[in-house]
């Protein structure tokens, strides 16, 4: 037999396993699913030893805990780390759910549930690949470590860290991540950079406490005016951020990266209709994809402070806190911007406010080069499996674990997706597409062979 | 005997009856105390009439009822309209009050509770007035109406209308308001002007739903950046606001008034400590009392929508809300400066955002003459029973009433307070001094002798 026809054959009981794992509510934001976030990496760790893994609970200081199994059968042989996370997003609002997030249910092909295409399902697959080799065959083709977090949802603050401690417990020769999706139904792609993120909170203080509008205005410092002035100076007309030498480590994608990118099926007019925005603004001179994946920007998510109810309190609030984040491309690097944002948000400070910048999440960004031999190995693996050429991606978003595997092991990730663009992700009706469970275990199973010493 | 010897004889049933009115929890603003709020103006309504004066409820549509008394004894003689609310402030934060806010307790010669001063000690001090006529002489000096509302402290919405419709009713020759401070305690002040307020809230519209900023930001307009650049564009950097022609219609003060505000003792170290600020921003070439007198200005006062929670979401939020108003000065018209408001907001809107603006309260500001025979006979009333010359000041807030009294009476209002400015007005604790309570009753007791007919 084959490890491929091992999975064949028992493909219904690996969908059953799954409903199984996505019936944990393991929702890492939510004080009330601690417990559960816990059930489900002891289930991994169950599922993992079952197999003849040698598995372990990581604590992660005031976190829940990292699932980490390997078995390094093959002395010299090389080493694959595989990265997944079996915590999920909350599920508001749960009305809008056809049906229980909890309770998956099959409708025609889909898996619906929380959590059944990011990340559980895809994980759950790389799992299935290993069981594959180790009951069909009683071993893996090459050295693996599994590295399953349980913080992704919450940005990944402990495994981060934990990683430049132990870099050396999960060194390894490339890394593999399933937790993304194909470009479109049918065009399956390889991520080849993402974006880092610098995430901060800006606090103005004005005023000691809360003054009248009547009684002050005009001679009061107005916080809420003077934060808006900080975003908006953070910005000019053209859509560039005005930190002083934000772009000087901006590296220009390649002519080659770029024609390929012309040449994916993205149009503007269904991206527009998708958004339901009239026009796409940002950066001039640069396409919407290269905005999205080469260009770094700066967004702000929300000014908490002031007074936000119903009617017109005329009030001039001591404080307000704004959040805003940068996303960044390579070369930039999260700790440099940091400072020449903190020095940028103070200048554009006005008269009488007092401004602190708190860093809340960093990460930087990532370039994985498609002709690296791991990488090579995946695109003809899918293209086999899928039967289309895989075509080259960037990501907008961050994960940061990518970034320490490319600094710290200074190993290139193969970041492989077989979820579906239209899987409601963070969203109600969260949905996974079973036959691309079923391919994406094939793709791990031939890749590991591929890049295997078998 | 006389009015103002009643009114002595009776000081201590005057207090009590007071911390009856004070007992009732008459907060306009919260549902749970509609009963309240209707229970307050049944107990004016039969104190007033219990005086002999013809009273009646005034129903407000949805709102909570005016308590209108008169006495109309004197064919062809003077009227004068006394105006105060009934309602008050909430109490919170509750802790902080040495006493509840609903018992009133004397400590000193302070009497504690909410709406001690803020109107209730103030409007009830007006009726005591009343009553020291009618109850030694039998009548009243002049013709009076009284108007006393519930909804002050939400806006007036109910009542502003009302007038407009009802100037008949209340038709009069000059008015008096009792709801203000002394400049300081042992100055007396009288009020020749008000700021308006036009309270709007700009509604800014993005994409069609909630973004990942990770996966669009770059490429999706993004309503926190817009609206921050809105606010930001409405003022420039020195302190003017940018709405074209909105200054075009303010008028200076006289040298005169200038003159006397310079005399008053207002020092600009003391107001900088008060407020717990460095620097006084705001336009230049105008001092701090200019500028919250005589100078029209904008505040925001707050951001509502996009993520203010704990941590770090990356959403870019399909709209926010802000909240925006501007204070205006004699002769700016609130119509007016909505429509140019509205026009240059549009015009910072940023591509790809859609923007509305929501007038919520509006209210011209008025001017009132210190030569007006009413304020001339009061400025010597105060003089006599203060044993101080009081000092013509201006408000930075509004008093939407007031500038009804001018545009739809066509009529002076005395502007005459008898709190204290550290009366902790809105705030815990608030309190009265009760020495200008009786001092409050003399000196509308001593002006109706003055401008009456008697």
């Amino acid at each position: 037999m084959s490890a491929s026809t091992y999975a064949q054959q028992h493909r219904d009981r690996f969908v059953e396993e799954l409903k199984t794992l996505l019936r944990i509510p393991s929702v890492s934001t939510l004080p009330q699913h601690q417990d559960d976030v816990r059930r489900a990496a002891e289930w991994l760790l169950a599922h993992l030893r079952d197999l003849g893994m040698t598995a372990e609970l990581i604590p992660l200081e005031g976190g829940h805990p990292i699932v980490y199994a390997q078995s390094l059968h093959l002395a010299g042989g090389p080493t694959v780390l595989f990265y997944g996370h079996y915590d999920v997003q909350p599920v508001d609002p749960v009305s809008e759910w056809t049906s229980p997030p909890f309770e998956p249910t099959l409708r025609g092909d889909d898996l619906y549930g929380r959590g059944a295409s990011d990340d559980k399902g895809q994980v759950f697959g790389v799992i299935k690949a290993l069981e594959s080799f180790l009951r069909d065959e009683g071993r893996l083709p090459l050295n693996v470590k599994v590295l399953i977090e349980g913080e992704e949802e919450i940005g990944s603050p402990g495994i981060s860290r934990w990683i430049e401690r132990h870099a050396r417990k999960v060194a390894c020769d490339f890394a593999w991540v399933s937790d993304g999706q194909l470009y479109a139904k049918g065009l399956p792609c390889l991520v080849t950079g993402l974006r880092g993120l610098l995430y901060t909170e800006v606090e103005v203080r004005g005023p000691s406490h809360d003054l009248h509008s009547g009684q002050h205005g005009g001679a009061a410092p107005n916080p809420v005016n003077a934060v808006a002035a900080i975003i908006a100076g953070l910005k000019d007309r053209r859509g560039r951020v005005t930190i002083p030498r934000f772009y000087s480590a901006v590296r220009e994608p390649s002519g080659e990266e770029k024609a390929s990118w012309e040449r994916l099926p993205f149009r503007e007019e269904d991206y527009l209709r998708e958004l339901g925005i009239p026009v796409s603004p940002g950066e001039q001179g640069y396409s919407i994809l290269e905005r999205r994946w080469a260009r770094p920007t700066l967004d702000a998510h929300g000014i908490a402070g002031g007074w936000t109810g119903a009617g017109s309190k005329t009030v001039i609030p001591a404080k307000v806190v704004a959040k805003v984040s940068m996303r960044l491309v390579p070369d930039q690097r999260a700790k440099t911007i940091l400072r020449a944002f903190e020095k940028k948000v103070s200048k554009l400070a006005s008269p009488g406010v007092e401004v602190e910048v708190r860093e809340l999440a960093g990460g930087d960004p990532v370039l994985i080069s498609p002709t690296a031999a791991p990488v090579q190995a995946a695109m003809r693996v899918v293209r086999e499996v899928w039967g289309a050429d895989p075509v080259f991606v960037r990501e907008g978003g961050s994960i940061p674990i990518v970034a320490k595997f490319d600094r710290v092991l200074k190993v290139p990730t193969v970041l492989f997706g077989f979820g579906l663009p239209d899987d409601n992700l963070h969203a109600p009706n969260e949905k996974f597409h079973l036959p691309n469970f079923h391919k994406g275990i094939e793709t791990v199973i031939r890749w590991m062979e591929r890049v295997g010493t078998k």
